[in-house]
C-alpha cells in the first residue's frame, strides 16, 4: 500500500484514466500512509476522512467523460486558502472555528479538475513566523519549514499528491527543500488569490508542493487549464545556467555552498553551460526593501486583528505588524525599488535560461520552534518570477537538501523543465 | 440640519475638535436626511441606524486624545467589502446574508482613525454590471452609475462624508460623475484589499467619494497615515495639462466634447498650459487587453460560484464569465501589454503635469437598468495611476457633469491638488 501513495501523480492519473486504478483504491492507499505517519508528522490542521472517502466514492461513480486531469488524485489545501468544507483558521486562534461559505478560487478549480481536497494543511500564524505543530517527516526532531509547513510535510510523507502553499518570503520553497519535496513557486499571479487570506499583496503567491516536478506541471495545468509542459520530457538541448549565490550569499553553510558547486559540475558534465552571475546593485536592494513591504502591507492586511484581538496574535508577529504600520511612509519607495529590481533582473539574466541558485541555507533546522530564514527565496519572490526546489542529496543530518531553478517573469515552463533537468543531472 | 448634513467633511472636522459640534449632532443631521431621502434613493444594502447612534455616543465619550483624524465622521462601505458589524453580501443572491468575522482592512483602518461606518452601501453584483435598486439623488429616474452605486449615490445626497468605492473599470468614477460627487481612484495599492471580494487582481483598486476634494484628501491620509496634501491650498504655480480624449474618443458625447473644450479654456484663462495629447499605441492596446483581465481574472475568483451556485448568477455576468475563462491562455500577454502601456504612459505624459480627460461619456443614462459606460474609466485603471473625477457643470438633462484629472503612478497628491484647481478654474 505504502508503494500506490508514493505513485508520483503522473502515473497515477494514467492507471486512474486507463481504469486500472479506482479513486478509491488510491484514497485508500493515502489513508493507511496518514493513519500510520500523521500521528508523528501533524501535517492536517483538519482533516475528515469520512468526506475523504464520500470524494472518492463519488469520483468513482463520475462516466469517464465527466472526468478532469486531476480525477482521482489528491490535494493538501494550506489553512489560509478558504473551503467551505471544512474550517479554516489561518493557524491564528483568532479564527479558530471559522467556516467559510465558499472555496477560495484555485481550490474551487482545483475540484473542478478533479482534484479531492484531502484537508487543511497546517500553517504558521497567518503564514508568518510562529510555528504550528508539523514535524519534518524526514527527521520527527526537526523543523518542516514554514509557512506551508503542512503542505510540504504531507507531500513529502505521501498524505497527498500535491499540497497548496503559499509564499511572501520563502514559504513554499524553503518547506519543500526541507521537506525533501518538490516546491514550484510559479510566476506572481498565476493562481488567482480569492478566498485567501492575504498579508502582502505584492508578494503573496500560491504555488504547490509535489514528490516530483512532473507532478507540479500536472496539478498548475489541470486547475489554471494552461500548459506547464512535461518537465520528464528531456528537452532538445542543455541549458545555459547562472550560478548564483545572490546577495545573501553568506548565509549559505558550507554544505550548501557544497552542494551548489557540485550540482554545477554534475550540470557542466551532462552539457550546460554554466557560468557565475551576480546580482546587479538594483537588484541587492531588495534585502532592504523586501521587509519593509511585507510587514506594511501584512500591517493593514491584519489591521482587523490587531485593533481587536492583539491579545490572541504571537508577540513576534504584534511586533513586526507594529513595525511594518510605521513604515508605512516608505511602502511607496519600497515598492518603486522592486520595480526597479525587475527590470534590472530581466537585463541580468538575458544570457542564461536559468539561474541555479541554492534553496535553503541548509538542512532544516533542529527543533519545531523556528521555521529556518528565507535568505535564498525573499529576493526572487519580490522579483515575481518562478522559482522551483528540486531535492537532490541528504545533508550530514540526514536530512533533504535541495537547489533552486529561478527563471525569468511567465517562464514557468522553462522553470519546470530546467527544474527537472538539473535534478536529473544531480542525482544521476 | 440640511447644511449641518451637507458640511464638508473637512470643515466638520475642524468643529468636531473644537468642540463647537459632537459627534452625535453631525451624525443626528446626516439619519435625518437619511431618513428623508433613502427611501428614495436607496444607497444602502444595510442600515442600523441604532448602532450608528451607539457608534456617535461612544466617539463623543471618547477624551481628546483618543481621537483620531476622521473622529466623529461617517463613512459608508461598499458592500463587497467585509464588515464584522454588518451583513456582507457583495451585492449577490449567492452571498445573502453573510456575516464575516472581521471587518475589511481599510474598514478597521478606517475605524482606527475614528470614523463611524454609517452601513454598507449597495454594489452591482460582484461590483460588476448588473444594477442594485440604488437611484441617481439628482434624479431618480436615472442611474447613479455603478458599481459603487450607493456609494456615490449616499455621498452626493449627504448621507455621510464618504464612501468606499471600488474600481475595475470605472466603478469609482463614473458612478462619482453621475451623482455629482467627488471620486478619487488612488494609486493601484495605495489601499489594500485584504476583506475585500476581489474580481481582478491586476485591476481592482479601492478609492474613495466625496462631496469635496479635501474630502477625499482628509479621508484617504486619515486611513493610510500618509499625506495627500491640502488640495484646498492653492499651488504656488498652474498646471501644465494635456487634454486627452484617448482611444474611446467617439464615446464622447457633444454635450461631454463641449465641456473639456470649455473646461480647458477656463484652465487656460486661469494660467494652465493646456496641450492637445494623444495616446501611444501601446497604451491603446488596453482596449483589447482590458476585458481579458477583467473577465479571465474574474473567472477565477468566482470559480466557487460558477460550479456551486450557477442559477443565482445574472444571466449576463455567467456569460462573461464563460468567456473570461476561455481566455485563460490569452493572460499573461494581455498582463504584458498592461506592462508595455504603463511604462509608454509613464514616457507620454512627461511634459506635463496631469491629463484633464472626460469622466464618463456623458449625463447619467435615464432607467436603473444600465450603469453607462466605463470608456473614459478602463484605460486609466490598466495603467493602475490615480484619477479624480470633480463635477463642474450640469447637462441637458440637469443631471452633473464632471471632468477628470489623471497624473502618474504615486502621484496621488498631485492628482488631488490639480483636481481642486481645475474644479476652481472652470466653476470660477
Amino acid at each position: 500500500m505504502t508503494d500506490l501513495a508514493l505513485l508520483p501523480a503522473t502515473q497515477a492519473a494514467q492507471r486512474l484514466r486507463a481504469g486500472t486504478l479506482s479513486a478509491t483504491e488510491l484514497t485508500e492507499a493515502l489513508l493507511d500512509r496518514i493513519a500510520a505517519r500523521e500521528p508523528l508528522v501533524k501535517a492536517f490542521a483538519w482533516l475528515d476522512v469520512a468526506a475523504v472517502r464520500r470524494a472518492a466514492a463519488a469520483a468513482d461513480a463520475l462516466p469517464a467523460s465527466a472526468r478532469g486531469p486531476l480525477f482521482g488524485l489528491s490535494l493538501g489545501v494550506k489553512d489560509v486558502l478558504d473551503t467551505a468544507q471544512f474550517p479554516s483558521q489561518y493557524g491564528s486562534p483568532i479564527w479558530a472555528g471559522h467556516r467559510p461559505r465558499s472555496d477560495a478560487g484555485c481550490v474551487a478549480l482545483a475540484r473542478r479538475a478533479g482534484a479531492q481536497v484531502m484537508g487543511k494543511t497546517v500553517t504558521t500564524e497567518f503564514a508568518t513566523r510562529q510555528p504550528g505543530p508539523t514535524a519534518n517527516p524526514a527527521n520527527l526532531g526537526h523543523t518542516p519549514g514554514g509557512s506551508s509547513s503542512g503542505s510540504a510535510a504531507g507531500a513529502a510523507d505521501g498524505f497527498f499528491h500535491a499540497g497548496f502553499g503559499t509564499q511572501t518570503a520563502g514559504s513554499v520553497v524553503r518547506p519543500a527543500t526541507y521537506c525533501g519535496a518538490v516546491g514550484f513557486k510559479p510566476s506572481f499571479g498565476t493562481l488567482h488569490r480569492a478566498g485567501m487570506k492575504v498579508m502582502s499583496e505584492t508578494l503573496d503567491t500560491i504555488g504547490v508542493i509535489t514528490r516530483t516536478v512532473g507532478d507540479a506541471a500536472l496539478f498548475m495545468g489541470g486547475i489554471t487549464g494552461l500548459d506547464f509542459g512535461n518537465p520528464e520530457v528531456k528537452p532538445g538541448r542543455a541549458p545555459r545556467l547562472g550560478l548564483c549565490f545572490g546577495p545573501t550569499a553568506d548565509m549559505a553553510s558550507a554544505e550548501t555552498r557544497a552542494l551548489l558547486e557540485r550540482a554545477a559540475a554534475a550540470a557542466a558534465k551532462a552539457g550546460a553551460t554554466v557560468v557565475p552571475l551576480e546580482m546587479p546593485a538594483a537588484v541587492n536592494a531588495l534585502v532592504q526593501a523586501h521587509p519593509v513591504v511585507m510587514n506594511a502591507e501584512s500591517a493593514e492586511a491584519l489591521a482587523w486583528e490587531v485593533d481587536n484581538a492583539a491579545a490572541q496574535l504571537s508577540e513576534g508577529l504584534a511586533e513586526r505588524l507594529g513595525w511594518g504600520r510605521s513604515q508605512a511612509g516608505g511602502l511607496a519607495a519600497a515598492r518603486q525599488v522592486f520595480v526597479s529590481a525587475q527590470a534590472a533582473f530581466a537585463e541580468a539574466i538575458q544570457g542564461v535560461d536559468a539561474l541555479l541558485t541554492p534553496s535553503a541555507p541548509g538542512e532544516a533546522p533542529e527543533g519545531l520552534g523556528w521555521t529556518g530564514d528565507p535568505a535564498f527565496n525573499f529576493i526572487w519572490t519580490s522579483l515575481l518570477v518562478p522559482c522551483v526546489t528540486v531535492p537532490v542529496a541528504t545533508g550530514a543530518k540526514g536530512l533533504p537538501l535541495g537547489v533552486q531553478i529561478v527563471t525569468g517573469m511567465g517562464q514557468d515552463r522553462e522553470a519546470l523543465a530546467w527544474a527537472e533537468w538539473v535534478r536529473q543531472a544531480v542525482v544521476g
